[in-house]
């Protein structure tokens, strides 16, 4: 299998602020600690849309914007994402699947908190 | 069809740049006029992540942030987005398939950008 070149980001405060802003989303499950360790989650896990934009970034850089742009995508999320976790994603080729890759985000523990997979070009858009 | 409650976002530069700084995406087909132009996209385009977190955020304003946490997203990318336009993301249950919902992200001229399918619960599970 084809390997991509990994992107990661660091999950702090700072971030998960960021994206609180930018898609207007203050739900304090991932904003104020307290609030949070009261829930099932049991602290601040970031916003869904992280894994999301830091899985299509690292797919943009890989395959180039206008692969991107007809993206076929059909991703799980597995686990939330902690305050202070750095997230990498990555993913490779299919053997024998041309135009499909695996695509993942894992935490610092290895383990998945996204995952699927990805088809760009004709295949996606039959 | 039980519908979502729609969720809009304006997509002008201030947002473009704007995800361009959070995502670290700074190609020039989302951020130069002039460069974009001579491309096959014929203009800027926004960033294919706009479009995946608006409809998050339709999701997770419409589900929670419990049942968003855990996501089946299955969704295909079908036009560009342009700057100047007005998104708009929505959806609703399928009718027979419990926790099952078609999701859509469209621009002001109705058609579709973004469409596909989300799974919450036990479904998206097993």
């Amino acid at each position: 299998m084809s390997e991509f070149v990994p992107v990661t980001l660091d999950v702090d405060m700072a971030t998960i602020r960021a994206y609180a802003d930018l898609t207007d989303d203050f739900n304090p499950i991932h904003l104020d600690p307290e609030f949070a360790a009261r829930t099932p989650m049991g602290g601040i896990i970031a916003h869904g849309t992280m894994s999301m934009c830091l899985l299509y970034q690292m797919l943009e850089r890989n395959l180039g914007p206008e692969a991107t742009a007809a993206l076929d995508l059909d991703v799980r999320f597995l686990r939330p994402v902690r305050e202070g976790e750095t997230l990498t994603a990555g993913g490779g080729a299919r053997a024998g699947a041309s135009g499909e890759f695996d695509v993942w985000v894992r935490g610092p523990d290895g383990t998945e908190r996204l995952a699927g997979t990805a088809r760009v070009g004709e295949e996606a858009a039959s």
